[in-house]
């Protein structure tokens, strides 16, 4: 194999936002070149110069890695059928996120595992900012479990995708802000928990309630973590520094915290702390920032891609 | 007395976003006239075909009632020197809210003291929304004190206020969210706790995290609650209903949550609840909704006013 | 008849942009109620305390007024059953703007055969502004017939209807603007050419793009006039002030052009004017604003009803 | 001379819009490196990993290509002063855009004599897009001068800078539009004739009124165009498919126009046509989108230095 030509790849489901983040992606990575994109409506259309097939006119055979993109409940069959070709998968669906089959892809953390995988599980959007941001804090045994975790998230609306809903029409969005699933309805609950309970061992009691934002991209995460042991500020920001040292995707802001503005068109996670003034018991609030279609989603395959082929893991990703 | 001519009123500072829009809405009230309204670099323009004064230069004494929203550190002087000239006052600003002098102009919780009040302190708009929330808990001994109850209020930029700021900026503010006093740092927290104290009998810890919304007005709090036992849905909408069943500007939602597009332009709150599933101890989540400019400020304001007159209670207000 | 009782009035096709503003409108009418409001898909709902019923069980002879926010093509057939029932009607479609049955009402130009008619075709959002500005020129033979008018039009989204489009939803209209019926093909286009010879005596060629706008509200037209003699702009704003002298709806400005947020949830026009500089044959910019659901629908509506009914003309409208 | 060493670049006034849109642009420039950026009030602030310094303590002679993106009238300054040091020279001011020293950037058409300059003057965004759409109508002849070209264009506000005005808060910006400086008053004027009659051979009549767009990022300019024979839509796109056949950042879109989003982030100009219908005489309209920060600035600033150093011309840049 000539090492220095481009690695072909395909993505299934190339139309809603996610897939078409990933072609654009794609289009700047030095290293990959697209051998196809799917879409099923749109078939015909173009997108980033590549031209949608169907998915059963798709050459899967051209690939070497495929990316799925394909709605939830969909995307597991034709994962499957690339597997069975010999493909190196990359699932950004929920289908596999809570499979023993696949490697859950949060790359800072599952890196080793990812660079064997045959199947990553790319995590959700919500998921991936609270993890980065709650992971450290676990794993060093600073969650009192006897205190409830709060997070209150709020999404762009391309986090609800690209559908013909009334609900995400300019005339609804514009202006408003609302929360939905309130009250631990949210379907990325049951891996955000399962994470944190297998990779930070934490596993007391957790409310998350997602909101929708007024802008086209971004998740912010506000999150309140109760402290077996008091942190001030410094101390909080030393042990993110700390554990996301060499990370290239993970900024550690000093003294400040992070806006959607630092995340957008990005693939990394901000993330800024503050100590709770005035309560009795030790409280830290954290707040993460991604750009859900690029850490959130596209970008972090992306970087999964990179681990699995050996690659400089932020090739094509402007971090 | 002919008891319907108009009642003059005066506005002191009203060239802000909150001085605009008492003269908005008193231009709308059936039963009040703008004697006049203040400003000082803005003086000689005019709003709502009023021309505005220096307030060296306003008549006070013409007027029956005086609100003013001077700035914080600003209004308590010109107040004293309303009351010296024997007027009725409804300060916007901060400057009484701590204060016994006045009475805290929460209308649907100090309504009767309201109505024979000299000075009245007009609720913060965080403040209004959390305690229209928390209070029906509180005053049924339903929030759990060892534990904290949890706020993140996010607001539009207007109240913020009209001042030049790099931050308030379109360019900065447009496709950006962000949390600012994080911490338990901000100047509402205080008011805040007192009131809660003083009228719903709760003391214990409490974490309120502002954030800054790309929409021009409205604030949405979401509010998590540790309940001293467990409330279905159903249970818990019930309690607001029986609290404010004979409100007119509190709207108590059943099987649904409030957002920023159903309280606009309104003077009213909109509350709704949802018990957490897959918590260990019982705990409520409640979403409040409010127009930080009119139940948030000017609104409430003149809802005060029309109780401190014996006016209809909603009388030029939207509710 | 007892002259204090309100009007009962009824709206067909409620549950649009424009029907919902009408109700909005109408629940502040002091001398007009609500009978009733209909809706298909959303027949149950309620809009303003009003439950919206299928139009098939709507009690139309209830009414003494029926307006119809129903779509174009739709709304022919059921305005004449309401006026083989003896109904005065006003018809928000365009299916009655170029039929020589209705009055057109643009209220300022037609006022005296709106005051008798049985039938009132509402004018279209964009042909309102636009005529506003041009009567008076043409009118006063001020516009060169040998040379375009060019209109480049602006329209918030609510002015496209509640449809589902994806060209409509948040994360396609954020941040983006566009023309669209570029080339003089957009269906407004003959009502405003035939009232501007009507009404206004001019003939000659006329270009009209419009655009859409990331706002909700609101249409903004800037109107390039060849003129046949030189008018300094002064001398241009004494021709509107003396054309609107005597109008409530019409707010001709000294020294400025208008923004959307002069106009926005009123029922107003807002005009200003520029003499072109640097050019070697006598031209005007005139630039008009509107709310596109207030004057440029429903608020326009209300105002021909009141003409109707020999109220007031601004009952029930900010204007 | 290293042929492989990345070029080493200093940017005057790197904190401002503009300049902080050349740091992003030049950290992902493969062939560049910045030696220095300034500013004066952020001095001391990193952006893009560059600490910027104050202009006094900037190492000019240490890099090759200087750009300055300083304001208007302060720029000609610090630019003469690179200069006499020996520095090639891109003015993102407008100080040189009139002035026979320097050669006019606009690179799809100054090209060979941007290959060779000292100085360039980097066009304005608006002629940027104005000039690209009406250049190859006026080289073919077919723009008939004795009718007016008329150009509505709109802005998002970056182009407004990043200085602290009213007019330029969230508040104000957010559901607005306006007009500002009609009636041919904006300083790109001159820029613009002086340029159509130069490189074009356009010398008539011309009316330019610009307009605040509710959005960050990019400029749609609506450009009528008088012909002095008739053109179909094919035979338009072909003239523009021709004069741009070669051209990496120029899209001509067939049967379609171009929106904002078809050009943010990208150094491109999207252009599409319509001829006319219903008029008498024949009439073009083009649609103009560029970036204003990519393309109406530091892109194309980029693209000429590219050029200016014989890079390939899209180096760093995507179009």
């Amino acid at each position: 194999m000539n090492i220095n030509a481009p690695v072909p790849v395909g993505v299934l489901g190339a139309s809603g936002y996610v897939g078409k983040e990933l072609l654009r992606l794609l289009a700047g990575h030095p290293r990959a070149s697209v051998a196809f994109g799917t879409a099923e409506t749109a078939a015909g259309e173009r997108e980033q110069g590549v031209e949608l097939l169907r998915i059963a006119d798709a050459p899967i055979a051209s690939a070497e890695v495929v990316f799925s993109a394909l709605p939830h409940g969909v995307s597991a069959q034709y994962v499957q059928e690339a597997r069975a070709l010999g493909k190196r998968t990359v699932d950004l669906s929920a289908d596999f996120r809570l499979s023993p089959e696949a490697v859950y892809g949060l790359t800072e953390v599952t890196r080793s595992r990812v660079a064997t995988a045959e199947l990553v599980a790319n995590p959700g959007c919500y998921p991936t900012a609270a993890l980065l941001a709650l992971l450290p804090l676990g794993r060093a045994g600073l969650i009192d479990p006897s205190r409830e975790v709060v997070i209150d998230a709020a999404s762009g609306v391309t986090g609800a995708g690209r559908s013909l809903k009334r609900e995400l029409l300019f005339g609804e969005v514009a202006e408003d802000f609302r929360a939905y699933s309130v009250g631990n309805e949210h379907r990325h609950l049951p891996e955000l928990k399962a994470t944190l309970a297998r990779e930070g061992g934490f596993t007391g009691d957790l409310v998350f309630t997602p909101h929708l934002l007024p802008v086209r991209r971004g998740i912010l995460e506000t999150i309140h973590v109760p402290l077996t042991r008091g942190l001030d500020r410094a101390a909080a920001e030393a042990i993110y520094e700390s554990a996301y040292a060499d990370e290239p995707c993970v900024a550690v802001l000093r003294g400040a915290w992070p806006s959607l503005k630092d995340v957008v068109y990005r693939n990394r996670v901000a993330l800024g702390v503050a100590a709770v003034a005035n309560v009795q018991r030790p409280r830290l609030t954290v707040i993460a920032a991604i750009d859900n279609l690029v850490k959130g989603a596209a970008g972090q395959a992306i970087q999964n891609m990179n681990v699995m082929l050996g690659l400089e893991e932020t090739a094509g990703l402007p971090c």
